[in-house]
C-alpha cells in the first residue's frame, strides 16, 4: 500500500508534462520490477556547482534519466532559493542516460527498450550488492542497525533526529535539539544540521559533498562559536542534513562523516569540515551508565 | 509523430487523478502494441439513458475500463451540460472490465496482467476483423471510399463535413451546409445535425442511438418544417453528427441511417427518425452531370 501511495506520487509529480509522463511510466511498467526504487525529479548539484533536476532517479544504482525535448534545459540557477532546502544529490560518480522524444512513437519505445535492457542488465550484475526497495524498512532505524553500518551510497535518510540517534545506540522516545553525543565515542557528535543559510546558521556543503562550512550568521558570536567548538575536543561529527524528501517530507540524510579542519577554521573565520569517511558504524541500544 | 502526440495527450487527460494516471499508462505500456488504438475519458450513454464517463476505451474492442477507487462513482446527471456537445458513445453491447486501486501494488498489478492478457487474446481472435489502428488513415475520407462501407461498429468519424460528403461521391474542397444531396440515391440525405438543443434546432438522440428526434425551437416554425420535409420524399438520412472529440477538437461521427417515420412525426409534431442501418455504402468520385 505504501509503496504504491510512493510510486503514484512520483508519477503524478510529472503530471502536465506529457513526455515525462509518458517516458517514466513506460520505463516503471517495462521494468515490471517493484525491487526497484524511483524518484522522479531529483535535486542534482553537478560536479560544477550548478543545480538541476533529473527526471528519474535510480537511487540503487545512481542512474538518472533525463528527457531531451529538443529545448534547451538550462540549469535552474535562480531558482537556487527553491533547491536549497531539499535532499540535494551529488551526481558525481553517477551516471546519465538521455531519451530523445522529438522523434516518433517507434523511436521512443526503442530507446526506452534499451534503457529498461540496461537497468535489468545493471540490476543483476550488481547480485547480492543490489537491496531490493523495501518501503517499510528503508527509513527504519532497525534496518541499519542490523546491517552494523551506514554507507553514503546507500542514500540513507530518517524521518526523525529520534531515529537518528537510535542507530547510533541511544534509546529516545523523542529528541529535538540539533545535535547529540555519541555513546560509543567521546570525540563524536551526531549533528542534524539544515546546510542552507536559515536565520542563526550560515552552513553549506560543497558541491561534491566532502566540505561543510559552519558559520553564524551573528557577527558577533562568530569568534566564540569557533573557539568554543574548538576546545570542545568533539571534534569529529556525523552528519545527517535535514531536507526535504522527493515527496516535500522531512528527512534527515546521512551525508557521512566529517572532521573539524581548525588551521582552515581559524584562517576562513568559519568552522571547516572535512569527510573523513562515507561510512559509519551503527550500535544497537547502550545503557548509558 | 501524430500517433505519439495522440497518446501523449490521452494519458495527460488523467493528470491529477495518480490512480487513473499509473492503471491506464499501465495497461497501455504493458500492452505494448501499438495498433490499439485507446481514449481516456471517453463520454458514455448507458442504457438507462445516464450519463458517464469511462476511464479508458478500446474502440476497436468496444472495451471500457473502469478505475474503482472505493467510493461511490455517481452518474454525472448535472453535468449533462459539459456532455451535449462531446462525442457520446452508446455503451449497448460494449464490454466494461473494472479495476479495483483500493488494494495494494501487487493486487493492482494482478489485475491488470489479467486485463492485459484478455485484451491481447480478444485482439487474436478478432484476426482479420481487428483494423490495426493508424492515425493517420482513419480519419481520411480514402481509407473508407476503399473499404467500400462505414460501419457503426468502427466509431468512424471525419474532421470536416466536406470530408463526410466526399465518402459518399461528392468531391468538394469544402462544404459548409447542414445537409447534402446523395450522388448516387435520391431518397438520401446526408446528415450533418448537432444532436443537442443549440439555438435554432432541439435535436436528440436515444441512449441506445436507434431515433433521433429533430425538432425546431421556435413554435411557429414547427408545423412548416415537418411538412416540408415530409413532402419533400428524401426520407433516409445518413447521419453524422457534430461532436467535440477526445482531444477537444469538432468531429463528424457516424450514427447510422435512419429512416423518417411519418406517422410517429406527427404525432409527436417533431420529426422522428428511426435507425434502419447500421452500415452505409461509400462511393468514389462521381461526376454529378
Amino acid at each position: 500500500m505504501i509503496k504504491y501511495k510512493f510510486i503514484k506520487a512520483q508519477l503524478a509529480k510529472t503530471n502536465k508534462k506529457n513526455d515525462e509522463n509518458y517516458v517514466i511510466t513506460r520505463i516503471w511498467h517495462r521494468l515490471d520490477n517493484e525491487n526497484i526504487k524511483f524518484v522522479t525529479q531529483q535535486y542534482v548539484i553537478r560536479e560544477d556547482g550548478k543545480y538541476a533536476l533529473t527526471d528519474m532517479f535510480f537511487p540503487q544504482l545512481n542512474l538518472h534519466i533525463e528527457i531531451d525535448e529538443g529545448y534547451h534545459q538550462s540549469t535552474i540557477q535562480n531558482e537556487r532559493d527553491r533547491f536549497r532546502e531539499r535532499d540535494i544529490i551529488s551526481v558525481t560518480n553517477h551516471e546519465i542516460k538521455r531519451i530523445d522524444v522529438t522523434k516518433g512513437i517507434k523511436e521512443v519505445h526503442e530507446q526506452i527498450h534499451e534503457i529498461v535492457d540496461y537497468i535489468n542488465e545493471k540490476v543483476k550484475k550488481m547480485g547480492n550488492d543490489f537491496i531490493p526497495w523495501d518501503v517499510e524498512k528503508e527509513y527504519s532505524p532497525d534496518t541499519y542497525i542490523k546491517k552494523g553500518e551506514i554507507r553514503l551510497s546507500d542514500n540513507v535518510a530518517f524521518k526523525t533526529i529520534k531515529d537518528v540517534t537510535n542507530v547510533f545506540g541511544h534509546n529516545y522516545k523523542g529528541y529535538q535539539k540539533g545535535g547529540a553525543i555519541h555513546p560509543y565515542y567521546d570525540d563524536v557528535l551526531l549533528w542534524f544540521p539544515k546546510l542552507f543559510p536559515n536565520g542563526e546558521w550560515d552552513n553549506s556543503i560543497s558541491p561534491d559533498g566532502t566540505l561543510i562550512r559552519e558559520r553564524n550568521e551573528h557577527e558577533h558570536k562568530r569568534d566564540e562559536h569557533i573557539n568554543r567548538v574548538i576546545q570542545n575536543k568533539k571534534h569529529k561529527r556525523i552528519v545527517f542534513a535535514k531536507v526535504k524528501g522527493p515527496l516535500g517530507h522531512i528527512m534527515y540524510k546521512f551525508k557521512g562523516e566529517f572532521k573539524l579542519d581548525i588551521t582552515d577554521s581559524i584562517k576562513n573565520r568559519c568552522l571547516i569540515w572535512k569527510r573523513v569517511s562515507v561510512t559509519v558504524k551503527t550500535f544497537p541500544h547502550k545503557k548509558i551508565s
